[in-house]
């Protein structure tokens, strides 16, 4: 029998990629990357010449199909691999980048009628033209004491689906009512490939405030009384989990991608998420990291809790017959590219280039010379804000300890650290609300980049770190949920776990933590947690304060 | 008539300067400069290769003479004015800086049987190795309720007086026996140029704890029994305000110098202190700032008055007739100096090259174009702890505020800013104390540098700021006294409002408070306080529990 193999594709913000996977082994076969035509629409509305409000980003679904069209056909020429050994495509997206369809699955926008109505367009993740009705949404259902907004750290982004949703009614009524369904990107275009609207747990439950069941119709009609029933009219209530085969590939689709007519299709995931069996993790217990600009955690449990500072808890949010927890830090990566831009002095530079280095490694290694504390030196890392566990964008960056002697390595270290604290703060509230954490997996850029951050973050989380061998972690995770989605009959596997065991792999690297360091950052932690709750939780509001004035300057 | 001089002696802490100016206008006619040859002695004793221990810093009396004996003929020959034309010369020096002296007022260490003892040299203002004296002197004057304590800030400095007194009977009580007199090293200097001992009131008052008399005998004896008359067999209680004539030259000095045997002498002055009348200000309610490394505060009242934090309030400390207030803070021009060092990154560094322009000048346009709040960033100027009104060197650097979108200009702003806070706070402290300030003068090396800085400090302040015309203000304020030592007999001045009328001048720039501006600094300040007193007043520890965990770990 041939080989069989699975595609993973992953919808990105600027791009799209298919991951060509091994079956039998995890073998990463071929990639491709294709960027979006329109990229992010944040400017000007295509062919419309119509200037965009603040705040919008905006997508063109056409984008997603002219993606697919491309990378799926380069992918089988690059490899070899014939379309009919491909058992399986499984699909990831950005979340919450949803749209308006019409009976068909056809996009609004894609309709002459519609096309130069922005609110007819895929909002992206990252439209916060939202937040007035985001606020609404917050006012009523903290008025209400609706139970739903403590599963979500107390507050629903504007990124999320109820207030764009809430949006379109507001602007576009005549878009509203023209659309069928109002639908997740990542779910339509499992639509667009198997011909199934098969929602996916995972978007349904961290960004549209399912609970096997969202809110209900009362509250909705409390915000708009054309709202009322915009779950029943507009939404779907049929929630699959991840690895459920969606339905087989549409034959028009097959033919237009060299694949064969039937091939299971996986309901939809979300980048983070599929990545979790890729990082070899399929039990409850073991956190997975995505390392990059910002910081995801995901870790599975086995009993619902409601903990506070969280992005959400949903049932079989990541993994299927747990419960899955989601919390992060809004930058991570993003803040050290920040100190190295704009922090690190000339000579410092010079030194590197001396060195042969660039000035990450550089100043990681003089970093690295440092002993836990020895510097000083101390920051909170809220460049960004802070997502877990305080869910509040208005927090800003703070450094203190420096005197005439501090160095640049000192600093760029405890920026560093920082990072390893908000994560160490994410543990301890998972633990302290039940969710038991054992050991940490990490995967996304930063790992094989920054070695002396990973020890850092396992000296100061005092927790063994295993690191995903995988560059393409999420492609991969979400070629395996192909694999689960095709099963065993197909040539591929009936569970995760069988997948995870066979497709994943961590590399031989660990960091292990050293009792004497984690014993100083224990210290450390002590005085971070204290400015943490200090300044994050309303004893001092210095830092809105600072913000509040900044804002008023620049209106002025 | 020739025209008059008179010489301004200003002694360093590295070397020895003099200033040669013409009595009738002030004009700077030349200036010499003589490093001292044993410099700052911190490592081996001359002449023995002794090592000393940490924290010690000395220096050699004969240095003093050696840079007199060439500095002052240096000028001389420089300006071609004759020796007859010189009317006056005064002297500066840093304080404390004292020694042992037999009956003759030859410094013990140049007696070949204490030249190899460290403690019978002169104790540079630097030598920090008396600090265990000073916890006693500081534990037991708590304990006894003496009330000098508060008059200092609470606190007396290892750097001051008796410390050092008490460190040589500690130490080397044979030299303590052997000494005739503990002395100044600016009162020496004038008992080496006019054989009068005549301690002054500067010195006496600041680091000596003298006001109108000096701690009880009681109290020296609490210490150490062989203590209690310290003050009488030691020391003089005879202490003279500033410009008054110590005596003639000496006719061996004279022929050494080429100077007119019998010219008239001044009683020695601090630095800082001389400096005020160079600055116009010869009056009470008018701050003088030496600006610098760091930032020295000295401004005069009509009533004494304890403020908290304040260096000292001295009878005729200052001025003559008048309550001498000084305050200080630690570091100004060395927090720029330090970020300009360490947190420029190289592009801007090489836009600053390309703009033909040095960095503090390029950042400084830049942080110029920016409004009070526009950045958000907030610092506490405290990299070399605070000085006033805190008293605390365990406190560090604070920056707050940034965001992945903070620039370098920002920060250099904002740690600009912070200094003007911390001579906002010292303003208000001195104030609300009863000491009314009403206009503010600046001299140092800085106010020509930065005019941002100093716009900003009259934004913050709310103060029109003055600017005194010379470069060399501590030396011109210098030659002045001495020029009042003469008195108008000899073609000087009988009063220093004299002196200052004709010889001291502002620059034409004076750097006015711009209504809006203060208006933003109040809401800002409003921030910083808060946080001064929060992290300075104990309210959070977080700076002493670093620096605490900082030392643990480089002891270890």
């Amino acid at each position: 029998m041939a080989r069989k193999y699975v595609i993973g594709l992953d919808y990105g913000t600027e791009s799209g990629r298919a991951l060509l996977v091994a079956v039998d082994n995890g073998e990463e076969v071929a990639m491709a990357v294709e960027p979006y035509p329109d990229g992010v629409i944040d400017d000007v509305l295509p062919g419309t010449g119509k200037k965009l409000e603040p705040d919008w980003a905006l997508q063109n679904p056409r984008d997603y199909l002219y993606v697919l069209e491309r990378v799926i056909p380069k992918v089988l020429m690059d490899s070899g691999v014939s379309g009919d050994d491909i058992i399986g495509i499984s699909t990831d997206f950005t979340a919450c980048t949803m749209l308006p369809v019409d009976k068909d699955g056809t996009p609004l926008c894609m309709k002459p009628e519609f096309a130069a109505n922005p609110n007819a367009w895929v909002k992206l993740w990252k439209h916060h033209a939202a937040q007035p009705e985001a606020d609404r949404i917050n006012e009523l259902a903290a008025k209400r004491g609706e139970s739903f907004l403590a599963r979500y750290g107390g507050k629903i982004s504007s990124e999320w689906f109820f207030p764009k949703a809430l949006q379109i009614l507001d602007e576009a009524p005549e878009v509203y009512e023209a659309a069928d369904r109002l639908i997740e990107a990542g779910d339509w275009i499992v639509l667009q490939l198997c011909g199934e609207e098969k929602r996916n747990a995972c978007v349904a439950g961290y960004k549209a405030i399912w609970d096997e069941g969202y809110p209900s119709p009362d509250f909705f009609r409390a915000l708009d009384p054309r709202f009322e029933h915009v779950v029943r009219d507009k939404m779907s209530e049929d929630i699959y989990p991840a690895g459920v085969k969606a339905g087989g590939l549409l034959p028009e689709m097959a033919k237009k991608l060299g694949l064969k007519p039937g091939t299971a299709v996986a309901t939809g995931g979300v980048d983070a998420h599929v990545a979790v069996p890729a990082a070899t993790v399929t039990t409850a217990g073991k956190m997975v990291m995505i390392m990059g600009t910002s910081l995801c955690h995901m870790v599975c449990g086995t009993e619902k809790k409601v903990i506070e500072g969280m992005c959400g808890v949903v049932k079989d949010g990541i993994l299927p017959g747990f419960y899955g927890f989601e919390a992060g830090q809004t930058a991570v990566g993003d803040i050290f590219a920040w100190f190295i831009e704009h922090c690190v002095p000339a000579s410092i530079a010079e030194e590197a280039r001396k060195a042969g280095s660039d000035i990450h490694g550089y100043l990681g290694k003089q970093a690295a010379a440092l002993k836990p504390g020895e510097s000083g030196v101390l920051c909170l890392d809220w460049w960004n804000g802070n997502r877990s566990i305080l869910v509040d964008a208005d927090l800003t960056g703070l450094m203190m300890g420096m005197t005439l002697t501090t160095t640049p390595a000192e600093m760029y270290r405890a920026v560093l650290e920082s990072t390893a604290f908000g994560t160490y703060t994410i543990i301890r509230q998972l633990e302290e609300g039940g969710v038991p954490i054992t050991e940490l997996y990490a995967c996304g850029g930063l790992p094989g980049k920054n070695p002396l951050l990973m020890q850092i973050f396992a000296d100061v989380t005092n927790r063994e770190i295993k690191v995903s061998a995988s560059d393409q972690t999420v492609a991969l995770g979400c070629a395996m949920w192909g694999a689960v989605a095709a099963g065993s009959a197909a040539g591929g596997y009936d569970d995760v776990t069988h997948a995870a065991a066979n497709m994943a792999r961590l590399r031989d690297t660990v960091y292990t933590p050293n009792p004497e360091a984690h014993a100083a950052y224990e210290k450390l932690y002590a005085i971070y947690r204290r400015l943490h709750d200090l300044f994050g939780k309303g004893g001092d509001n210095a830092m809105k304060d600072l913000k509040a004035i900044k804002a008023a300057v620049r209106r002025a």
